[in-house]
């Protein structure tokens, strides 16, 4: 039986899900909430996530949501069918992992959000203009945080160490709608971090989901 | 050899490892790190974080942070001397904690935290007046919350389920310090909240890290 996921392609947390599901080729079904319409969190909830928010996840029986650990729970279920992104059995590989999803959810997308929020959100779904202000401050903390990035990422070729994992697959919604803003040079001006996202963006799955996240 | 903590007691992220630690009874070393000193920022890159946040958690030859990775490490490697917070062994018994833990971290921390920082951190460490306002509208925020928390707990002991896992352990900090303010009474008015907030206080590692927590 296949999943199923509720939430539109354009939403960075559902996307996040379906990268996944796509990078082990999980039959699923998805189910678009239209997130301008207001009942969007009466429908979250009813689909199963009690907070309101997209996505949920189906599997059998099983509701999940908080799209990190739906991401965790497919790679944990299928890791015999493809890479093993979590690296459970070795306690410093996962844990590096583990570490860097923290940073892609606390420092990264939290520093990326008003960016994309003032230049997709404002203009093209409230009508608004976009505060300059805000996006100027929040590229200098981007390129703080990238500068990081790129120190880690010459000495390994991915975040966790020389192995592909959830860490970078995590990564792709955000860095996908900041390379389609005046910004993508905060990812193509460090030669690593640029590497590392060409690597990221050229597998079959993300280019699958990226494409439907264009709107 | 013991393990080293760089961070003060009262810092939420730092009590948060500590807390995993007391559980374990791992010995470890803590070195305080002056939140309030400008140099703060250069002494945690010192220490090993690259993005210059406490905690830094020193084993061996291994750097970590990220407080939630860093309990993820303790909980994993020392499950044989105490609770199995993790219960990576179950697909889905893990996959509730990390829903859980997903929204600590994304949920009610993002709501609580400006509580926090108007009522305790502006007039203690800043010598301002907390803004009643944003006040007010976070209590709003965490009461919705705490209703979903009340709904899940009615239906089972803990928030992954009928076990203590390290979903409920990673809430200690944040909650301590809201059960202090004069707006204590959106834990305590739900009673099934209330009755998990006071299992979750009264253990022994617990007790030990709230009394640290006090200036």
């Amino acid at each position: 039986m296949a999943v199923t996921v509720y939430g539109p392609s354009y939403s960075t947390a559902t996307a996040r899900v379906i990268a996944c599901l796509e990078v082990y080729g999980v039959e699923y079904r998805q189910v678009p909430v239209d997130l301008a319409a207001a009942e969007h969190k009466q429908q979250a909830v009813l689909y199963g996530n009690p907070f309101g928010q997209v996505p949920v996840f189906e599997d059998g029986d099983l509701k999940l949501f908080e799209s990190r650990a739906i991401t965790r729970y497919i790679a944990k279920k299928h890791k015999g069918n493809g890479p093993d992104l979590l690296r459970e059995d070795n306690l410093e590989e996962s844990t590096m992992v583990n570490i860097w999803m923290e940073v892609e959810a606390h420092q990264l997308d939290k520093a990326v959000q008003p960016i994309i929020f003032q230049l997709l959100v404002v203009p093209v779904l409230l009508g608004g203009e976009p505060d300059q202000k805000i996006v100027e401050n929040s590229v200098k903390n981007v390129e703080k945080l990238l500068d990081v990035y790129e120190a880690r990422l010459s000495n390994s070729k991915y975040l966790a160490g020389d192995f592909f994992s959830l860490a970078d697959l995590n990564h792709l919604p955000y860095l996908y709608y900041l390379i389609t803003t005046p910004y993508a040079s905060v990812i193509t001006s460090r030669p690593h971090v640029k590497a590392w996202w060409e690597d990221l963006l050229s597998r079959p799955a993300c280019q699958k989901v990226t494409a439907n996240m264009k709107r």
